[in-house]
């Protein structure tokens, strides 16, 4: 059975996995945000009680998993695999995460993508028949990430308008082979695209020919226009990303209507001063468990394109005067009366 | 279909795929181990005509993808899926090789275990029906990692007799759905394993535990034991750690005859100075891509269990006092008499 038709980018589970739980855990400046009361888990002062933020964010991941499984009515011995990654050198946010976790565990790294891609893939393996139940997981941490990508806390540099801000957050998603809920009935996997942007302080602009690439592919394999969709919302391209996205698809004559980004619904923008929006793994993942699964399980949408994103640079790449290549994995998300 | 016995770690595809192609590249020490003759590309001064070591680094993917293809006969066009990893942050090293390659691209981390896990995933995925072909590849370059996790080469500093020398070379493997030649008909997912080792000097101690644990589900999932095996090789535990896996099995009142370790492989231990034998993921790929496919080509073995070992840690987890987390996944290679 060939599920992809030669060339195409996207996949076909044989039986579409459904999604039976779902879990966020987030940082104090995302609580303020409008997705506030949504999380699973709250740490306003970004610690979750440990004594280095790498240890917090590693935290995020099992309390988010903590929250999914609960949803899901497992624990994790019932998890026959386990897909994470995050923002960190050597994804040590999820791998110590996982140590506790004991489930078989497979490592990710798609920078910003990572939540399209652990739920691409777990949606794939169990289509393929392998395992029942599988997580998806990630993370981000303004303050880890702020300390590996940029400057320490304290040094108080100015952002440009260009840059967008690192989400606290982490979200886990479980999926099963069988049963009733939301589904993934296919998936596109991106392929890397870099357009030349060196700007370390514009990851939107970096990330969006990505974006536009992965959306193509997905609408131009399954014959399907962007009003199939109720929803269309990239990871984290921020305000700029974003209207790049429909100023590509507006040059082919395409109105992207019902299109959003999860960066543009993390924070309030303007008085939480995060200029283009929210960043990291932790935004899309945030944005996915927080709203866009709980929507879609409520019936405000029946059908979304979940796409998230990410930039594959960093800081030795940036050093060394190198562009920053961008990619987009997409997922679709079917609501239950589908 | 369920292809995993619930509670187990083995996977196993539908049809096997079958390995139609794989090339490696290497630097200068590596070419004057005893494996010198047998790699595709060489650069003996470990640039590749590179101006950095990361961007060697990501050349050397490239060369070893090239080889890789023209032994199966297919172009980069032709790759359904693309599956890649090292040990540079953010796994640059595979990004930027993965750019100009324009297929279908998933980022892994599993540091030094990542041959194992694209090989085993990209097996999973074709066997799933997902796609034609599919392209494992991994790297590590002994002078970016020094850089990026010990101290620049210039420092000169003293290496304790625990340590391995950080392989220079990358390894590509395309697996085909159907066909014949190498198959694989079923692959083991490691779980993250810590005992609590400390020293980032000694990663073999730290990532037999992992080793072990892997090993152990591999025979108890498939009701095999080691004899089943002509050959079975961990990636990169070394000398201290692989007599560490013997121990362990020795306890249990088994002996791992035909059991080698690719670090022990690479170089002539001693006289290249290697002190504990050979790391990285292009310890394992390398021998792999050089010696193992070859041999089991030529029929020298019909039944290979291939190892490969991750210390998934990073500097700061050490710098925060952190034990060492490891992984291991096993990938069955069945020759092509079977």
């Amino acid at each position: 059975m060939d599920s992809r038709t030669s060339g195409c980018q996207t996949f076909y589970p044989g039986t579409p996995p459904v999604i039976v739980g779902y879990g966020s855990a987030a940082g104090g400046k995302e609580q303020e945000g409008p997705l506030g009361p949504c999380f699973d888990h709250i740490s306003p002062d970004d610690t979750f009680g440990e004594k280095s933020w790498e240890k917090a964010e590693s935290k995020m991941q099992s309390l988010a998993l903590d929250a999914a499984l609960k949803r899901a009515c497992l624990h994790t011995a019932d998890l026959d695999l386990l897909l994470a990654g995050d923002l960190l050198n050597q994804c040590i946010g999820s791998s110590f995460a996982a140590r506790t976790a004991a489930v078989p565990y497979l490592g990710l790294y798609g920078a910003c993508s990572t939540m399209g891609e652990t739920l691409a893939l777990a949606a794939l393996l169990l289509g393929g028949g392998y395992g029942q139940y599988a997580a998806a997981v990630t993370s981000s941490h303004f303050c880890s990430a702020e300390r590996q990508y940029r400057t320490p806390l304290e040094y108080g540099s100015q952002r440009a308008p260009t840059t967008q801000w690192t989400a606290t957050a982490a979200g886990a998603v479980i999926l099963s082979r069988s049963g009733t809920g939301i589904r993934i009935p296919c998936v596109t996997i991106g392929k890397v695209r870099d357009k030349g942007i060196r700007d370390a302080g514009n990851m939107g602009a970096a990330m969006a020919p990505a974006a536009y690439d992965t959306l193509r592919a997905h609408f131009s394999d399954t014959g399907r226009s962007p009003d199939w969709y109720d929803l269309i919302v990239t990871g984290d391209l921020g305000s700029l990303g974003h209207q790049i996205v429909r100023d590509f698809f507006s040059r082919d004559g395409v109105n992207l209507d019902h299109y959003t980004d999860c960066g543009l619904l993390l924070f309030h923008r303007k008085e939480q001063d995060v200029h283009c929006g929210a960043s990291g793994c932790g935004c899309s993942a945030a944005v996915l468990t927080a709203y866009l699964l709980p929507g879609l399980k409520k019936g405000l949408w029946r059908r979304v394109l979940f796409c998230p994103t990410g930039a594959l640079l960093s800081p030795t790449s940036t050093m060394q005067g190198e562009s920053i290549p961008g990619i987009c994995h997409a997922v679709v998300l079917e609501g239950g009366g589908i």
